[in-house]
């Protein structure tokens, strides 16, 4: 990762502040000849889009996507394409407190340090806006990935708000599409919905935590030893806003296993190796094995909040700060389209990076799969 | 991170496999003029070399590490340094079955898979050997940092052996290097020491979490969006061996928080900002505030058990497999020196990195501060 | 440089085709605090831009510039800076032709054959019109070495059309801004004039040498072995379309000399070394002597001119074709302003570079130089 | 290309200085199943060896190449690379006076001021001795090309030395490897033979220049804007020692050519297209055509001669220096098997780039072809 670039053969570089004219990414290294235009981009922008719910930011963005290059007659020609959309609901007056005064818990003072200036409209380049040019470009990711490995299917969902999970033996993933929360699980979504509710009144928020699976990745895929596909996995989603902790299967739980009960057995199926288990994550020695490739990452909760916090001025004055301005209570609602598209952007990249060095397809082969 | 490359401006290649004749790192971009011999090096790889107490494997190497380039007359010179370390206790017998088997939880599938061939020895490059080569890089790195940033210190610890934490309150950094677990709290180690020994006896092992500190670093250190230096360190972690969890700061249990207990309170003390906690990890924005930096990960329970496992053969035949060899019963043990290596690393490539952008020191002041 | 990005911490992505409907650039990796509006961009637009004089393309593009981020109250703010240009003169009708016909020269065959199709209309990404998306990133690297290296200044100049090179004898760096050939030879500017005049009536095109020269370019930048400041202004040059050589200080020359003539003797002055010459180019070894910077490149005539020329269509069958639409019949021209636009670029990235590795100024000194 | 580093995905780290106890290249990224042994790569590194003939250094070493790591049973594995060189013949007293002053044309000063230190002996990292790696890591290259395109052929020869060229009507292929300076034409070797013995009385030395053809090279690969062939190959060859311009096809002279001259017009052959003439040297838009591909580069020449130069001193004192030692007085000779090696980096690495980014083959077809 370059600083604000990601990816290797698939290239993305974003751009954009909160409050400037515009946001985007430019998108390098997509195969040619994949069917590309707006329509396709847009549904997963408005999955992010804030105000979808009374859960999530009231700011109103229409998060419309121009492809201002890369495309000829609704195709990619393998030249960048560039996405840019619009920001246009830029109140900056809600902002205006925050320029001498150092929000607890966010980038105010650390871009101050480092580069003596920062644009405070919004939080500048470190507003969780930055994250529409991620999930523009995921989409872009998505129908590669559609046109490459059509068994790929990327969907992710929150499996905890605060410290209240969901049971996975309620899981359901038809059920994620139906509630403001992503949750699989409809009894979680309804207690936090309540939950929210009683944050938001309060000007209190709360962290989460998020799951991304990638469904039907070939084995095969991630490069040791520090271009693993875990080790990608994990870079991508720290670098999200608020995201303090990445897991791959098991995760921090793992420690608290035995060699035993951690090792997933491998037994030998039609369509070639299967697995009693997975521990693993769906990736062993950094390359995945084909089976569901399991991420989840925390989101601490939004440091803007009504409670007065003390903190200090540019001047090193001690004060108090208050941050009004529209926020999620819970921005980790709004991390799932983001944790989708970042795991889009690192399994296509994997993918390109994979056909580079060995070709279509796989150098070994189990018995005689596959055929 | 390439493939076999780390770092941005302080970059580190790694080569070798479990059991070839060497293995070994160069060294790419270190700052000139830094005093650097073997000897400075050699104690880290003391600290991570097998067979140090019962409790990891008896393999028997020395580990003695050449330095082959890159220094004159004792210092460096700004060019490559390579670094190698003779490979000289290699049992080859002991792997013979593992060539047709694949082993639960070990890279052996996947590398198969991937090229059709793989170093059957020892695991080969997917061998926790190779980090050796990292704690030779990251001894470099803090030789550098010693001259750059005199202030930084780096430590690690366990914390966490299968489900047995230490006791926060009992934390002290002094019994870190008394015992074999590098545990802050004699305590646990004391009960670690007798789980280890059971599980050792029943060819069992376990998982464990590591916490890693980076002390004194100073604020301004990193590059939002993607160059993050949270990213950075969560990529440094989780590419090492059997790493599944990675955390910074308050980690997956900020998503149990809300705003009010997270944001960490800021005051002005007469040597910079002052804060009221630390969950933010040292890290806001990607960017370090200058409080410790906190890390942890989680290493998976060691795959090579004593206990059969089903598992298939190259031919796809189902069958069992018992992993005999030398192993550790608890690597995560060993890992510590490689984590606090891959932070020596991460953290002098930020410093480099901020150098190269920004200049020494801070763009930004607060009030009088820095003087 | 990757595909569409080249720099290592002054990173510059474009993106955009000639009748799409827009082009940019991303200038990453910008020191913070630099002044930067657009109209410290545009003046080197307006050099750049077709239509100044007849002996240039007559496509009229005012190529006005946006800055759509990483600026604030005037001033960079270390993030990724997006530079827009609109484009509005496309004539897409003159190109129809094409769309089935290889045009000889062109990258149409090659952009072809390896991405199954192309954005035919006005060459699309191959088109020269890219190079105004460097002009727009080189005004920025102006800009900040401007603030960081003051005395550095660059330009660029004409030395050869066709066969007729300028007297060296007659150069004079003022005469560059007055003519419409950027020649420092008056006489050669005037002979110059004659010879397009007939050349672009007669339909046809010439080549060009141009000679960039950075003065005042600190010792000591450069990197060793692959990251020489020759290797990556080669790169740079070389990356600029129609160009075919390029030669650093004697260039191809060099051969011809023996090394009595070629190594330039050194002596002491009052501010640092002095050469007796500069065969050199002000390089050694890679790394800059404080001496000029001198770079040239050769620029093949236009590929587009109105002789007919034996080529095949799409189908394989073979036909002729004839390059109407506007073009510039000494592309060379246009070049200039690039070519110093990457030199900017290239002399910054490796300021930051030597920043990063070893700080400000130089590491070594000769007797008390510098002070 | 990084520092030390160069190449995408077949990626090239070199290390080691002229007289330390070894040089040597870790190359990542090598498809796997690659037969290599160091017979492979042995003879290759005895094409640049010293001492082959009384026109090159008489230096004696022997250049054994050691694989330490990266293949298996002979077969590449994918994984990382790692070929030593040891030193031999280090007359380390030869160059003590060299510490103290700096040769005019060597990177003596630049590396002095730089890094505030060197290694004097023998010219340290600076020295054409690097280069041995670089040929050791050409001919894992070859290797793969062999496999992976078979029609691929790369050969180098001199068609120039100081300001006497070879007859291009006398070209005969079989001869390259017939005479001591791999010219293509016999008569000029004759003559060559003759200057160069003069000149190595007189303790002078001469330029050349070299040409590098890569014959076979499918179509399709490179990849605009910033990353193509001739960008690559420019930069490849630019980072040789003492290499002062590059040419690509018609290259400088391009610049005297019209456009009717120019343009390589194009027809139909049985295998694909069939152009007139390769003044574009088989790349046009920074991708292969399918033709020859022509790179020429001057080396200048040696710098280490026996007439005494004026120079300075580290304490800023000036004096006269002769460089004795043992040395080429024709450098260009040895940079034959270099610029062939750098030839076959790049080239293998753009096929990685293009199968990664498009697949095997092209994407498009002209007519019926490729069937």
């Amino acid at each position: 990762m370059s600083i604000n670039t990601f990816g290797r053969l698939f290239r993305v570089t974003t751009w954009g502040e909160s409050h400037g004219p515009a946001l985007g990414a430019v998108v390098d290294g997509c195969p040619p000849g994949i069917a590309l235009c707006e329509a396709d981009i847009q549904p997963w922008l408005d999955r992010r889009r804030p105000g979808r719910s009374r859960y999530t930011t009231q700011r109103r963005e229409p998060d419309r996507v121009e492809i201002l290059s890369g495309t000829y007659e609704g195709r990619t020609t393998g030249t960048p394409i560039s996405l840019m959309i619009r920001n246009t609901d830029q109140r900056s007056k809600d902002y205006s407190d925050i320029a001498r005064k150092f929000r607890p818990g966010h980038a105010d003072i650390t871009y101050h340090l480092k580069y003596g200036l920062r644009d405070p409209r919004g939080g500048g380049r470190s507003s969780a806006r930055e994250t529409a040019a991620r999930v523009a470009a995921g989409a872009v990711a998505r129908k590669a990935l559609a046109a490459l490995a059509p068994a790929v299917e990327i969907f992710g969902y929150m499996v905890q708000m605060g410290e209240d999970a969901i049971d996975r033996d309620r899981f359901d993933k038809a059920e994620i599409d139906r509630n403001p929360f992503w949750s699989p699980d409809a009894a979680a979504a309804a207690r936090w919905a309540e939950a929210l509710d009683a944050l938001r009144k309060s000007g209190n928020s709360v962290g989460a935590v998020i799951e991304v699976v990638a469904r039907g990745v070939p084995p095969g895929l991630g490069a040791p030893v520090y271009g693993k596909l875990d080790t990608d996995i994990a870079a991508a989603m720290m670098s999200i806003n608020a995201v303090k902790g990445v897991e791959i299967g098991a995760g921090m739980g793992a420690a608290a296993l035995t060699g035993t009960e951690n090792a997933d057995e491998i037994a030998m199926g039609k369509d070639g190796p299967v697995f009693s288990s997975n521990h693993a994550g769906g990736i062993l020695g950094g390359i995945s094995t084909g089976q569901d490739i399991v991420c989840r990452f925390a989101v601490k909760p939004t440091s803007s909040i009504l409670t007065p916090r003390r903190t200090i001025t540019v001047e090193g004055e001690e004060t108090e700060i208050v941050t009004r301005g529209r926020h999620d209570p819970c921005v980790g609602i709004r991390a799932v389209p983001v944790g989708e598209a970042m795991m889009a952007c690192v399994i296509l990249d994997h993918l390109l990076l994979h056909r580079g060095q060995v070709g279509d397809g796989l150098a070994g082969r189990i018995g005689g799969w596959p055929g």
